[in-house]
């Protein structure tokens, strides 16, 4: 069993961690942290982790837990991130980032759609981790970047095609909808049930923080520069991202040859499952997994390819991709502790 | 008051005419049919209207109930509604036919999509009952083909912007969400809770029904064939349509003339909801209102607009514009009975 | 027109008070006070009521609210309505107070449950406000206290019952559940999506303030002091209570017996709803109405009853109650503004 | 790995068995049946199922499936259980019934309740598969009738406090709420989103089939007649259900005794579990788990215990324990297959 440890375990991500890391057959927790709930029993603040978590919620503090850890997930805010890690490298432990702070490779991108960078001697070193493009990088390295949870749903869609110049690189546009425990598990109004419930709406229309992620590494796929129009709207459901892209196919591409293309890129990706030629992906059937569906239609009237991506914003999208980053970095199975199925309903 | 009857009372669209037309200050309920609930009383069948609709359901006899009425709403399925508008007329009766089968000004377009058309010598007759644009011609109108709930919401954000030339009228597209009473109240397995709760999924993508009736008023907005690409995907609520749609603006439009278009357009406009710059639709807030949400936004990477538009599907999508129409073809106060707003939450 | 004001108009009761109000026939909203957003218009705030109320938030000055008002609504917490409730009756106002301030007529059993009360000369004057049981006290009343949600799902099942003697005024028992609105709009992380949505739990079971209150009249109603077993449980709907109850009937009392003592205690009354026998209350056949719907049944295993009950608790349950006392108050019909059916589905 | 198949695989609760059965690490599935699907993948019907479980749905032929297979559970409509059972048992392969035909020990009551039973020589033979409670009995046993989903949540709270003589057997008031999909998986108009969603009623009030299911066990328990009144309501989730048990203690119980008594009886027990005092099941945190979460609370005015009951209706309600059963029956650890922590959220 290897030693973790989780910064910020109270949030969505913190305790999507939680469960995953205490069902995991080769990790174990030996410390979690919680400004708020700081001496409180793990499963006292989440009753359904009752039995399976029996330490408190320590305190905040990086260096405390890292020790004794072989690694530890940040699950905390950016800039908390940034302000936290090298004190955890620094006691020997390796670190899965769940928060923004070390995702673009360009520091003055990161300071126009956040803020100030403190820690950018570290930028150069994480790696980007979306385990199905970096694997190897992501093996050896020591501090990784867990991708956001749109921007993960969108690049298993177009990375591969645009890496094969299947698609045009411009006009691509991104359609995305997202359960709301993405915006997080905070006392806010607009989070509130009689808020959410029965409603559907966009938000950060003119701009969404997962952009540049994305545009980054299309960019990175395609050989030159992307822009990518990103659409966020709200759902109210507790789980799951659909993102419905579309895009322009090159000369005689077709939906045969996309899939054929994940085809190729995917065949032995244990989560990446395009699905039935005619099938579409549904958030349910991804929920509390860590797998992505996929399909591709063109539609009759424009030509236009309409691609589909299923994921579970806090699983792939979140720590499910950070446990299988974790995997990778301590030398485990890919897929321990990461098998679990949807429920239906 | 003025009598009206309806023919297919027991679906969504059709216990929703109940429901405002048994509020309606100037309409008196005659007659309303159904093969399914025949001879049982409708508040028995509905417990809402407990107390407000006091008579029983008949059989779908299109004469006998157009006999005594002075305007028959036909909420039945394509196919049906043709085979009884010959009769309604023949009785004297006039005609909003919430089906769809008189909005297809072309009839092989009619029957590509749809089925043989049995009736096509109503179809020239037919005025198209979208009041926002063709109020004059629905108020003496005999037969009016009330629009599709999709349609209704990509309409009111398009026609105005392509009449002006505001935007290209090539690469559209309609981005859509509705709540799954869209799909009608039957006993079908991908309709029962267990599917359609806590899950978001498209549907329908390579080619909608909706999809011909949004060309067609386009094309005429713009002068020039107009080709659509529309996505529909289902929403675990009740009721409400977003539809986000995606416009390349021709040179020199921005947000500003976007909107000053719309508000020369929609000034006079009682249903027509022009929202305060930077605040976003949320189909919540005109669920079970006549109401339109309009919104746009410039995309700060493509330059695209980015438009939204929100509404009920079946009030504005249906029932509540086949009384506007009703109202306008009577000789009515367009809004009467139709000024409800949204619960909160 | 008849001017009031809102004393409190962000909360949920206050947004369903200024959505009843605007569509009143009769009364003119005059002021509506909101620390929150002072100063911002109601209507940016609240996207449904746009183009329904053109008036922004103002201080919440009781005083200055009441001046050129006939009547406040006090959508206040306890403590802060009892505070205002002075100076509004000083101005020449009338008072529906929403909290709970005024509905205990024994000051300590108040203060018992909630804390001290800072103006006890004016609880003898006030009127508690269910037409149903004091209709004539409250026409003439200044100040009347409106029951709590779950108090008037149980009082319209039980009153009549206990004031026939048809029922054991021992082991009463009501099981009652309610939408999340019951809450509040407030930012509190128990009434975020994620923590309702999808779940079903049990609160406040060691004893929930409205047990005094519910004790206080069905003790009036049965000549005798009554104890009340209640237990309140949290639905993940906008809103709705159903209040399922048991009670003993003393021999010779049957169903009908049980059906024939509503039906005269409520064949006048619009908003009472005796289902048809063998039909159960739903929270969705009444959402957004005024209306109680009241079932009975019989266990075959024990002989209990099995009394239903259902409302909208914002609506008959607090706000469209507080409209029907104000109509009352102010010589209109008592009926008016109040007449909404459900919205199916 | 030993071989089990499954005897009705499309319903709720048979693609509940193959989720459980596919990440089950001992158990091998080698059949499923399905009257609806026969000759379909089980992925292409079941999309959370894919890549899991690679067989396709086969005939209904007990026999068929029972060759090869050491266990067959049989998920398919009472007394479509009983048809089957004798042709799975000559073949030689033991029976978890999932369904009612083999619970009731009293055919007669049986015969009151549901249909004439057709084999009632096995009803003698069967174990009733509460493992708490008869664990020693369905080790050696060939058919064991898997518990009703209410009956579970009630006979966890009581069965130990009826045998400790705790609480008194007159009295015991059971009022349940179940999620949806204890209804089945069925194209009923009763079940569709429209109608379920945002609504809460009661149903079966004056008499549901697992009323006698209770009282059997109950009085086995308290070793005399016991009579429940037993209410169920059906939530707008998925799954779950929660039971307020209301018990009239003897003379000298109090929470202390009944928590204590508790745990004494389920300490060694892996699937039961009794809050820290103060803390109330809640539904979802039991989601897609074998829990049961246990409370109990004293009411201050009456005096009776307020029992709390959490479990997921389709897992130990139903397929969970059926595994439990079948692990217990084929000596494999009684948890294997079952350790799901609950999604948050």
């Amino acid at each position: 069993m290897i030693p973790v440890a989780i910064l910020g375990g109270s949030g969505y991500t913190g305790v999507e961690l939680l469960r995953l890391v205490a069902r995991h057959p080769r990790l174990n927790l030996v410390g979690v942290s919680s400004r708020q709930y700081e001496g409180q029993a793990v499963s006292k603040v989440f009753g359904a982790l009752q039995g399976a978590v029996d330490i408190p919620f320590s305190a905040a503090e990086p260096a405390a837990l890292a020790k004794g850890a072989a690694l530890v997930f940040l699950a905390v805010p950016h800039q908390t991130a940034m302000a936290a890690a090298p004190a955890v490298l620094a006691a020997g432990a390796k670190i899965v980032d769940l928060s923004a702070d070390f995702r673009l490779r360009d520091v003055p991108t990161y300071e126009q759609w956040y803020a100030p960078h403190t820690c950018p001697e570290l930028v150069a070193e994480a790696v980007y981790g979306l385990p199905e493009f970096y694997r190897e990088q992501i093996k050896p390295a020591r501090l990784v970047a867990n991708p956001g949870c749109y921007v993960t749903s969108v690049l298993t869609a177009l990375v591969p095609l645009l890496r094969a110049g299947l698609v045009e690189h411009e006009g691509l546009i991104a359609d995305s909808a997202s359960g709301v425990s993405g915006a997080g598990r905070s006392a806010k109004l607009n989070l509130i049930h009689g808020e959410v419930h029965d409603n559907f709406k966009a938000y950060a229309v003119a701009g969404h923080r997962h952009t540049p992620e994305m545009e980054q590494e299309l960019s990175l796929a395609a050989g030159r520069e992307v822009r990518l129009t990103f659409t966020p709207h709200l759902l109210p459901i507790d789980r799951g991202i659909l993102s419905t892209v579309y895009a322009r196919p090159v000369a005689g591409t077709d939906e045969e040859k996309v899939r054929a293309c994940w085809q190729a890129a995917y065949e032995a990706e244990p989560f990446l499952r395009l699905l039935p030629k005619g099938v579409l992906p549904a958030t349910k059937e991804v929920r509390g997994t860590n797998r992505v569906q996929l399909a591709v239609f063109t539609d009759p009237r424009s030509g236009l390819l309409k691609i589909f991506s299923a994921l579970d914003n806090l699983t792939k999208g979140a720590s499910g991709q950070a446990v299988q980053n974790a995997n990778l970095m301590l030398g485990l199975g890919e897929t321990e502790g990461l098998l679990d199925l949807a429920l239906t309903p």
